[in-house]
């Protein structure tokens, strides 16, 4: 609101806009939006050749305040990654990120209140897929005015979305980087995601469970599948925290953490903007993107596919097996396997890691 | 009821007890049982010596069937590994296994009902511990008349409940075998089973969500942390399943399977009992079984201790360490790590694996 730019912020030269969707927005399974419109933040200034763009995916709980802004100096959760002289250096590049169509941070979603009803439109909302993801990411760029994407980066949904974007819009992008995520979710993959939204899915069809405690509760099992063990086990080990003994009849440290993270998350997001979301993720299937065609042929001039070996909900073989496709049909990718106690949040976190790789990716001559 | 004994069941003379536990039975933790009882199974025939006898300690979900027996000839959970020339071989050993005590096919539990009240024990009843369940255990060994046994086994709760029941009664089993077991819960063991807890605590206490629904939710998270992420994409996939759609919003193949595994669950256990059998292994800690002392120092005359290498919740490194601390006090030690896709579940099903290592640790001169 009236928060002062910080150095860094105006350093990268962040800002917020809000782009309108077409009127209406065809989804990708069926159905339309007659008015909709993204949040979406840049940082860096666009060329006047307009060739210096790139675009990031997010994942499934992450707006699109990927780094600070002008309006709001707070760290984004890609602080590390986006800034002068960073990985995805604002110096030189003109960075965009939207807020996931179906989300609830400013982008049009199921949780937006019907002005017929007074109420969220929930399963009123046409059904979302990653492909309506994508595409709202690259009508983002074009509100821009841009032709063709320097690149595309994404991790976790936004691993899918990357690759989901590059199949709809073939030679949009021109390098495309892929982290964390998948060609399709694995079974264990949608046994945990299935059952997070049976949980909520429960509570807003009105069953008989409180839809914030169903919230917390799905979140919790969210949470147990992107942590690394070895990293609980580091931090928490079998310590008592100081809270009172819970419903569980215990009162782990681990239990307060999860306590801390579940509440939070719940606090901050939609129901139905979780839902809508962790169902697109399970839906995706690269070979499906093009209808009636067989795996999409891409046309992008270079390839960085990254995976972590503790990640449980996107196991290596499903990177590896990205980076297969791409190699397959020609195109230069590198095939990264890191390791780290944060598994799947690993993109999140690991600065030291990931930076150097989306750093040399996006360089003018990447040396790799 | 009227069931014929089979050829099988006459051949293993598997039999059912009811053997009461001393009046009153006082717990580890404090509190006390007036009049407790054990349902009790026995395979073979107890040796004129009383030499020959091994006792089973169990999971957490499994009652003293292990086998077939003439009073109840379905099969048993460990039906691979019990019988006339198996492993645990009732040609030559007596085998004794106790539904936990705290469970609830038999043996007295919080979801027993109080007399008083006509509702079930639930928070009223003595807080579990492992301690309890080994001892237990070892009243029923007691019963027929065993003064020491030639063997203990247990995977699991009852790996854990073996150790504690070495502990606890030094020099009261010869050879002791903990399979999949721990010394001390990891904080992401803790963390999904607590979660579990908090989920059905919550509707046990009152809370607003229904019992059933909480406890099928509980034991599909369960279910997550058992089984192994390979062993669910070689079933499963993203095949879609033949129900029609759910809370989820989907309806893949996975869903199903896990649909019915807690529906069959959540319809023959009790939520009581699983809470406290939850909460029991959580508080474990091996090296405070004795009060006052430093890690329990055992008496037993040789150890097997197998770990699977997939299973993400008893982690291999938990066996090598139980390992470790046996070699440590001098105790001949047999540690062997399998890889199985079952994951923590490996133990009831993977007969080839498990009864070689079984039979020859129990054999008159095992050879390794």
């Amino acid at each position: 609101m009236n928060a002062q730019p910080s150095a860094l912020s105006s350093a990268n030269r962040g800002r917020h806009h809000r782009v309108p969707l077409p009127r209406p927005f065809a989804f990708h399974a069926g159905g339309e939006l007659a008015a909709g419109e993204l949040a979406v933040e840049t940082w860096g200034e666009l060329s006047p050749a307009r060739d210096n763009a790139v675009l990031v995916f997010t994942g499934l709980s992450t707006s699109a305040h990927a780094a600070s802004t002008a309006s709001d100096p707070s760290k984004g959760w890609w602080e590390y990654l986006i800034g002068p002289g960073l990985a995805l250096d604002t110096d030189r590049l003109f960075i965009i990120t939207a807020n996931s169509l179906g989300s609830c941070f400013g982008s049009s979603g199921p949780g937006d209140i019907d002005p017929r009803t007074g109420e969220p439109y929930g399963y009123g909302w046409p059904e979302l897929r990653v492909e309506d993801i994508a595409r709202a990411g690259q009508l983002a760029a074009e509100h821009f005015g841009i032709d063709v994407l320097y690149g595309a980066i994404g991790a976790s949904l936004g691993g899918m979305t990357v690759l989901a974007h590059a199949a709809l819009f073939p030679g949009k992008a021109r390098r495309v980087a892929s982290l964390s995520g998948t060609l399709v979710p694995s079974a264990f993959a949608i046994a945990t995601r299935a059952l997070q939204r049976e949980i909520v899915g429960t509570a807003l069809a009105g069953g008989p469970v409180d839809l914030k405690l169903a919230f917390r509760f799905a979140r919790k099992v969210g949470m147990l599948s992107y942590i690394g063990a070895a990293l609980l086990e580091n931090r928490f080990a079998h310590a008592p925290g100081q809270q009172p003994t819970g419903a569980s009849g215990t009162h782990f440290e681990v239990e307060s953490w999860l306590e801390h993270q579940a509440e939070k998350f719940a606090s901050r997001f939609n129901a139905w903007s979780y839902w809508y979301l962790s169902r697109a993720m399970d839906l995706f299937d690269f070979s499906k993107v093009l209808p009636g065609a067989s795996a999409p042929v891409l046309s992008i001039e270079r390839a960085l596919v990254v995976g972590v070996h503790e990640d449980q909900l996107f196991p290596l073989a499903q990177q590896a097996a990205i980076a297969d496709l791409l190699k397959a049909q020609g195109i230069p990718t590198r095939y990264v396997d890191l390791s780290s106690p944060y598994g799947h949040d690993a993109f999140l976190v690991e600065d030291a890691l990931f930076s150097p790789l989306v750093a040399d990716f996006f360089a003018a001559s990447p040396r790799t």
